[in-house]
């Protein structure tokens, strides 16, 4: 089968997926990276195998130690019975079009076991780029029935809000001597993270780092009530603490299930995905439908004779 | 006057921001950051004025001397008689809702220069972030008259692809000694530079990186007749090189003009400041007019009960 699958083969292939085949999930997640017209008749199937996943997202700074915890994660996970699906979300090559990252390669680990899937994501960034395609290659291993979906993201600058949105358990990954404390600042860590994953805890200032991420914790504001996010000092690297680690994530979604907060975190998700397919839809229209209209209005404002607000209300036909 | 000025203060305030009065300026860039209401009228008044500055782009990895760079480029280019308005655009702090960085300091220099306007802008990121707001600070900064406008970005990921299309000319910075060469493939440098500055002339590697970026473009796809973007030497800290890089921004800008290129990248601007305008109108009507029945369409999204195609397809009355 050709990769340009046409409508019919869907049922077909939702049915393989769902079965557990590993080609027919690729071929699922090629359809979103590829923003395919098929998508439409896909995610109508998968929508009622879906929401059983706990979707679990990871995030650090570059030289944190992600591909080697999400390896060791893996790990420990499969130890449990557990099914696991991993996205390794690129955000740092726009341009490339594929995301192969040599360290990726380490993962490999896994690449003959039937109960992991692993995928690495580019954005073509045509429809709104990762937090276009992202929550929908979700959906695909969460309806394909991985336990666990992974989804690891390079963190920098505002992927980590994006994998807080779309996760229902953000963990954050720090190692010392990288100058953390302002790092924690700047990106806003201490706000997204439910789990805090020390990792490289052999080397020196592990200890300091898990204080100052304590103290930095007890100052951020949460509500009453609400989750208490642990801090584990691990070293994947030997498999050190890794265990715990998931056994913090899973305490977190037994907690999430228990206040509710499970429900209103996946609405706010879903909410944002069907923005998100809108705005992609309407951009289409106005790139292919509409275009000499949309363009005839781009070039009045670069000409000065109308501003982006008039031009969008005639964009709208308001 | 109040910081929520009214609509009938509009007329005066953007009067006196196309005088050069730094306050109201200022005020402008305000109302852009709170995406206020009244930049509907505030945009309207502004658009017969845009079009005049030279935007520049400026963008690097954290640690290439972006801010003295800056710096270097405003003492410059004051010297030659232009007026230069400066936005640094910080998209690692979506969360501060502030861009307070230390060493923007060293660009206080300036401050008590009448022809030099300085703004660190932080995407409050409600209806699209930077991507919303930033295009509409240059507007304002181009309808005050500044000869030269330098947007400054830091240089991780999608960033650099925003400040490309954006500007008239981006100017990418890099340094010896910071694995320059991976950079520049994974975050697809060579495509967006028009000028290539590399820094830190004075030390080792810096004959290298100019070498090896040298070949990077000589195998990067250009069309036929394209610009062959130079590689400026400097030592932004001494003011080394400094006098060539305005030579190679405005050389490019000439290009741009002469070609038609300049029409060609500011109606490609437009346009995604035209589709961001509404997309940001949509999703407020979303978030209040309709927020029923996105909340509706997000809750059987999330129970299973349809997908988010289907629910998009109702949320645009489809």
């Amino acid at each position: 089968m050709s990769r340009r699958a046409d409508a019919s083969a869907v049922p077909d292939l939702v049915e393989r997926a769902r079965a557990g085949q590993a080609r027919a999930v690729a071929r699922l997640v090629s359809l979103v990276e590829d923003e395919s017209p098929l998508l439409r008749p896909v995610m109508a199937a998968l929508a009622p195998h879906t929401g059983r996943a706990h979707v679990v997202g990871l995030t650090g700074a570059p030289g944190v130690g992600k591909s080697t915890s999400t390896n060791a994660l893996i790990g420990a996970l499969r130890a449990a019975g557990k099914r696991v699906g991993v996205l390794a979300v690129d955000p740092s090559s726009p341009f490339s079009g594929g995301a192969l990252l040599g360290d990726r390669i380490r993962m490999q680990d896994h690449a003959s076991d039937e109960g992991v899937f692993i995928r690495s994501m580019a954005s073509r960034g045509h429809l709104g780029g990762l937090s276009f395609t992202t929550p929908q290659a979700v959906r695909v291993l969460d309806a394909a029935g991985f336990d666990v979906v992974l989804v690891e993201t390079v963190g920098v600058g505002q992927s980590e809000v994006e994998v807080a949105g779309l996760a229902d358990t953000t963990m954050v990954l720090l190692a010392p001597g990288m100058g953390d404390g302002i790092q924690a600042a700047k990106a806003g860590i201490l706000e997204v993270g439910d789990v805090y994953v020390v990792n490289k805890a052999d080397r020196d200032g592990a200890e300091r780092l898990r204080r100052d991420l304590r103290n930095g914790l007890s100052l951020a504001e949460r509500a009453e009530g609400s989750w208490k996010p642990p801090i584990v000092l691990t070293v994947a690297q030997s498999g050190q603490g890794v265990d715990e680690v998931v056994e913090a994530l899973s305490s977190h979604r037994e907690w999430l299930g228990g206040t509710g907060q499970l429900a209103v975190r996946r609405a706010r998700r879903a909410r944002a995905e069907v923005e998100a397919v809108a705005v992609a839809a309407l951009r289409r229209r106005w790139e292919i439908g509409d275009r000499s209209s949309l363009d005839a209005l781009a070039e009045a404002v670069a000409a000065g004779e109308t501003d982006p607000y008039a031009a969008a209300d005639r964009l709208l036909g308001d």
